[in-house]
């Protein structure tokens, strides 16, 4: 769906990976094999595995605002694996702190080596990641050097704080909307925000600009995983006459739930029965349907989707140059409900 | 002991590490909490604790090497900082990853929190050590702040290598004494010798002489692990009459014990008794003594020791700038066999 904007930079992207893990990464008998396996390069016994694992978003993300912004993608290259490798990293160590068993359709890190070793071996791209991020130093001016650490700081912060607060939801009975907007600005739209940002002030190192690419990666980010909320629920009803439903039926406490849960008591009864079969699932979505979730979710979509858009705007009114980002954000939100 | 040496930095130390801690981890309820437990300051239910946890070891080399070479160790406190921050995230880790219950006399984190909080509790420190080490830049010039971060991106990856050693070697059942040596750099000997090359780098952006303090704090990290294998084995048999052999009831692979295994085959029959009793550790020690194992790693303990002073002998010949740290080495290594 959006490899095509991925598949330009694709092999260089993977090269630089490679190069990075294989010259940084201290060289112990299976230490390596860690990371190799969860970048999607190797089996789990370090033969040569093909398929394609993770779809690369965040680092085209910052190479597309990088040319956006009149930059070189290939001097952003290194700023690039560093957000992918970030990305892997919070992957492992979210697998361990979920308890989830398969990842990309393969066993997760710590099934396959435990999880004390997952734990180190997440550490280590966390490094990694840092230690590709000091590289664009090469290529960028220390001040621009500097700003880029800054903002990865400050963005791995907000990862570690919306990791924190999707955790605490899963115990508390009630969460509040705006509670779990600032958990989706924490885990999903920081790091987007960062691609954006960083890619944007690597062009060119204009501050300013590259704070408002920051909005516009922080709002799509929102924005989409709202979208994703929705498709949870009401995903291509319309197209295979039967809802989906598959966050009712694991109960995830997504948007249109949280809104639900606030205006129909008997929906927070309704939660409260432990075995929920297909009656449940009808009856739930129902309610939600009769409390306009759906409609109010879509609303919160189209509030940050166009908050993005008109921050994208401000960065560079030029529309020529966003035109390839715009066609990016078009095709992530061209998902039928 | 040491208190001494550490004692002119406490205060200014721990108001950094506070100042930092609040301004810069994230508002969240419970998510400081953890940090401030790990830290010694607060207890688990948030009232203040008083009690002294951690040494604080690290950052006192890191002042006492910047003084050392000219600077004023109240320029390089976020760098004290960071690596006080940086040792106790991998100690979050560390005991999650060795099953730990109890930390300074108090459970640890994962015990009290759970094991997927204490993970995400060790990234958040992971990523304000890193914050805490780029607000350098207030202080030092741009490439002087860029040579610091790519010290401790090293040290970071340094530090996952030893991790990953360490863990491994529990699996194995023979480990080499030059493997063992080289597990050692990685878990101890990085960090302390990142904190006095960043201390020296600090103080006047002088690399080559930087780096010399640096060797100095490698070896001496790795003396100082060898003495301690030592007085896990014949810990003050002098002044108590009896072998303390902690380390050998434990069956830890400790620098003596693995010289011993590659040269006594009867060690290595005895080391497969499932139950160790007092005749077994009595036998070890024996054995060892027999293979004169205490005099190979007393050995050991004076190269790397006089490998130490050479380096910082090299970095300074003038003995009166580093008096300092020669008395804090001498204190360190004051401890009867």
């Amino acid at each position: 769906m959006f490899a095509q904007f991925v598949q330009p930079y694709w092999t260089a992207l993977n090269d630089r990976l490679q190069d990075i893990v294989r010259s940084e990464l201290p060289d112990e008998p299976g230490f390596g094999a860690m990371v190799r396996y969860a970048m999607g390069w190797e089996n789990e016994d370090g033969s040569p595995y093909d398929k394609l694992t993770g779809k690369r978003l965040r680092p085209a993300l910052l190479l597309m605002a990088n040319q956006s912004a009149g930059g070189q993608w290939t001097d952003a290259l290194d700023a690039a694996a560093s957000v992918e490798l970030l990305h892997n990293f919070s992957l492992i160590h979210d697998d361990i702190q979920d308890n989830s068993p398969i990842r990309h359709n393969r066993p997760t890190v710590w099934r396959v080596w435990g999880v004390a070793n997952a734990i180190n071996a997440g550490d280590a791209m966390f490094a990694l990641a840092y230690a590709s991020m000091a590289k664009m130093s090469d290529v960028v001016s220390p001040e621009v050097a500097l700003r880029l650490w800054a903002i990865f700081n400050r963005t791995n912060l907000e990862l570690t704080r919306g990791q924190h607060l999707d955790m605490r939801f899963e115990q508390l009975e009630r969460v509040s909307v705006d509670d779990y907007i600032s958990m989706l600005k924490g885990k999903t739209g920081s790091l987007l925000s960062a691609c954006a940002e960083m890619g944007a002030l690597t062009a060119n190192g204009n501050e300013k600009q590259a704070s408002k690419y920051g909005e516009f990666g922080l709002n799509m980010g929102i924005a989409f995983q709202i979208r994703d909320d929705i498709l949870g629920i009401w995903g291509n009803s319309d197209v295979t006459g039967k809802s989906a439903a598959t966050d009712i039926q694991s109960k995830k406490k997504s948007l249109p739930v949280l809104y639900g849960l606030t205006h129909s008591p008997e929906l927070v009864e309704l939660y409260q029965v432990d075995d929920f079969g297909d009656p449940e699932i009808e009856k739930a979505v129902h309610l939600l349907d009769e409390v306009q979730a759906r409609q109010y979710a879509i609303e919160q979509e189209q509030k940050f989707h166009q908050a993005a858009m008109a921050a994208l705007d401000e960065a560079q009114p030029d529309s020529q140059a966003t035109a390839p980002l715009h066609e990016f954000v078009d095709a992530l939100f061209d998902r039928t409900y």
